[in-house]
């Protein structure tokens, strides 16, 4: 930490900066400065009680941290790469491409049926659906619950894909991870630290989907909140955040893929669906998502979105789909990977 | 809603909007203009299938609602202000602006006590502090729990001030609903919506906080979740979002209450510690909340702020406090109210 | 300036740094941290050459600034709140609250001569009104230009009223002077470098707006270009920042007040009608401002908002202006002030 | 246009209404809903007399649009993409992805003719340079003006690269045309519509960045803007936008190329320079703006970027920029382009 004392500021209050810094176990390092001095408390931040505190003494104008404030999801902690295991045949973090692929709600056997069989054979690697649905309006279709979750199951029977589905409250976590190979916590979910604490303990690999308004520094936070329980299979997921442009539904931040392989060993999706909320732009999203370097990507794909119970207007149909893993394959391989 | 269709777009296209406007139970009605069609889906929006699924239809380029999407918290539904009971003594949403006050964290018996009498003697009518506490990182102080909410209770009988405390976690809200005489709903929990429907099943009055990304429509779609389950006792809090201003923690949106004092009937409280982050800005800026029209303030005491366990820099010295509400006194009746 | 190191940096990135912060005339000072070496470079970093280029260094991890980049502008530099003449009666910056007050566009003699009657018998002190207007729409109504800036000394010689009126080019700014006694640089002009500096050298009286996406600082830094040129009489104008926000054209940052107040001696004046855009919501949004510490207001009054060739939703009609004045004068009596 | 009426509004409301948009030159049309009446004002909307201003009649609740503000920038009345031709050899919105590289400032003689030389020989087609700078402070370097200029057009004699390069001013901007092939708008004058004409009567090409806070529809309208004054080679360029994330300079919207490619005929240029900020992310941000369908990229290159007067941070070596371009070769056979 560095802490900046106000200009013309009394020794009485430097010096109660510096019994503080050691009270707190640092020690601390002035720099005589041409118009104020700046204080260095040497130490590791992490993990301990924060120096931001001081920020509140007399005489301090403010405080800067230096290290990043998270550990297990650091890639100063761990360097290589993280490989989240997610069936005997399902690796993400490798060099192969892993896509994501269903409807967003399960809406009843057919249609899930349907689907699966529909991104299985365009060559996605796992299959997605909601059956807890968190929506903005509490009039809307929020899921079949437990039945949605057995009609997952019935899907992975037939088509081998494993399951990513969403997890909304720590008392129905353990439900959903009886039938789940991902427990996905989203956006809305992200700083929901009961909820991050839960899917820690339960150990399944975690999908965390970035708040809408969420740093990309609190977003490995949120990471950490799951790591500290315990469970290393966090798959961080970039899903657009919120800006004042309404052309689409969200800003997808590609440039966080990058930041983020910068920053951390665990693997990054890009959902280009939320990303964007409009199915046109899904496939260039795809295509630009693995160029930026993500080693998955998660889309809404229904065989009748017209008649959605949501996110219709944002998902593929499965031709579409299918086309667009074949255009997809290129970039794929421009990036030298697998798909 | 008005479905937009595409310039030049095909009859067979239109036709099955108009079928597809039917099926949901809505009137079509069609404008034809100078360079494409517009049609009109009569019927009430709110609560109903919703017709946004209408835009993945061929030929259509959008879908505008013109209902909001709330009932039981709109004005439209209800006309006269609503006032919560939070005690005999205590209402909301009257005549009377309310003050509540306490530290972030309950941290100890004396330092929540000292709060207490404090807050009192100044003229608070509620006391506020943290036992569960929803914190960034895994690694800060996360609220004295059970123990914390005794201590509230401690200083309850002592000073006869009613108490609000934060609620994260469906499981343990019975638990704090039993201390507490607000249940608070932090803004990273805004769209939990598994809380919200807990708390609304609890029955007691609700401070529900808006996110840090939350539009004014979603944020009464939360109080919506909350009503929905049959308790109207929702408080409604301005706390500051998130935007690219770094001068301050957060940028509060005093403009929000105007907006919903036209919108809803639901009573409006500003919290100026989170909304500036800074205890410099907190006085000016109750001032200010008064003057654009809330029922109530939230504002973070504490008497050792340097060694607070969290929201030092935020937090006011009791007598810095006390200073402020004399003051106060002045915008309230200014205003036309009573503090 | 300090200078973040990556951790286990080698010694020759660490001297090339030293020897790089002595070269641009600082003295370097190392902190040697626990996991990394922090640098700190002494010297008055304001108008000189930035220290930020060495973030391209090798080993470097990031270049943290210690001191805000602007000098005239700044509090620290001169402690004493400055006055802005605007004519023989009118000056802002002391404890008068100044009230601006008109159109939103000069449109005919008639419309502009019987707004600024009206805003004089009302109670403002200056008179507002665009005769050069920047439109999002080269479609839109550009303003009435030279005619329009004759009509605005027409309605000063018959009420006595100073102008302020917007400038929005070099080239026509002495044209503008010539009639304004105050030159608006418009929130799409804040970081218009070439305008700046060329009502720097004009000398008369700026009401600078913030830009719809500047931070606090930025905005002083563009009242330091004006400043720079020799002139001294800057005004800060808020007028709401863009965030995700729609129910408001814009969202005013009142916190911006004490914010500003803090660091400049600049006067600072509020703008609700553009920072929310709905007329609905003026009043309270002035009442407001003035209780967050604000030196004036400036509010678009028109006499028929319906016909109004620009802004019409968010102008007041002369009537409700005249009554928000009157209860105006009571939160001005609160805040210790006179209008 | 949609006028939304209030509920329950009173006959003699909705009459005036419907007598006022009749008097603007639209036939009303009204739809009884069944809590308001909904008028569609039938007529092109585009270019002439804006019905927002009904937005301030008694009983109106809002007014929404239906078209799109702009004429000439829109893919409805051009349907065929435009080729912006920059040179003999360079023609940008083909097949061919055009790669615009050079150092953010012209710094001397050797600096420009050694960044002409590296990035010709990498396989740029147009080499940027600013002579007049924009800077956020007025004690930064602010460009060597017509030195700038003269070095610019040097360079080009010796590598045959056509040149683009900033104009600030419309005093200086006939000057610029002088020397360069593509003259561009930064991006805090987009909304500088003084300047935007200016360069639209000039009619030499146009490298438009969007603003910092600037949706597509306003971006699309300044385009328009240079577009009514006969200029019809407007090349638009996507450089971040303003959010709340500071892990990178500025978000770069990609999602914005298959938005701007649905909408305009206009070719799209990403600047992963601008958006991101830092030169480890450019080159991913390079190959993800191609794969989502860019028709070029405008990237910073700099012999000695630690040296540089400005973004040395977020500049490229010529190595470095030369090893991107091999890699982005494959990314742009991916897409099914040449470079």
């Amino acid at each position: 930490m560095i802490i900046v004392m106000k200009a013309g500021a009394a020794k009485k209050d430097r010096d109660e900066v510096l019994r503080r810094i050691r009270e707190l176990g640092y020690k601390p390092h002035v720099i005589h400065g041409a118009t104020r001095d700046v204080i260095g408390a040497v130490g590791d931040e992490r993990g301990k009680a924060v120096l931001q505190s001081l920020e509140s003494l007399h005489g301090v104008e403010n405080v800067l941290p230096i290290l990043q404030p998270y550990k297990l999801a650091s890639k100063e902690v761990k360097k290589e790469s993280s490989l989240v295991r997610i069936s005997d045949d399902v690796v993400i973090g490798g060099n192969r491409v892993i896509m994501m692929a269903g409807p967003c709600s399960v809406e009843n056997e057919q249609q899930i049926i349907e689907s699966a069989i529909a991104v299985k054979k365009a060559g996605a690697h796992v299959l997605r659906g909601g059956a807890f649905k968190p929506r903005t309006s509490p009039y809307s279709f929020q899921g079949l619950e437990e039945e949605g979750l057995k009609l997952l199951a019935k899907a992975r029977e037939l088509t081998g894909l494993p399951i990513v589905t969403e997890v909304i409250n720590p008392e129905t976590a353990d439900l959903v991870a009886d039938y789940a190979d991902i427990l996905q916590i989203g956006a809305r979910n992200s700083q929901n630290f009961a909820l991050l604490k839960k899917v820690g303990q339960i150990g399944k690999p975690v999908l965390l989907k970035r708040g809408m308004s969420m740093t990309i520094q609190e977003f490995l936070m949120s990471a950490e909140y799951i790591m500290s329980e315990g469970n290393q299979s966090v798959i961080l997921c970039e899903r657009g955040i919120r800006t004042f442009e309404t052309a689409t539904r969200n800003t997808l931040d590609l440039s966080a893929v990058p930041v983020l392989k910068e920053k951390t060993h665990l693997p990054v999706v890009i959902d280009p669906s939320h990303g964007t909320g409009n199915h046109h732009y899904v496939a260039p999203m795809c295509f630009a998502g693995v160029a930026a370097g993500a080693d998955g990507l998660i889309v809404e794909v229904h065989p009748d979105p017209e008649h959605a119970s949501s996110d219709g207007p944002q998902s593929l149909k499965p031709k579409k789909f299918e086309a667009m893993m074949a255009k997809l394959q290129l970039f794929v391989e421009a990036a030298g990977r697998s798909l």
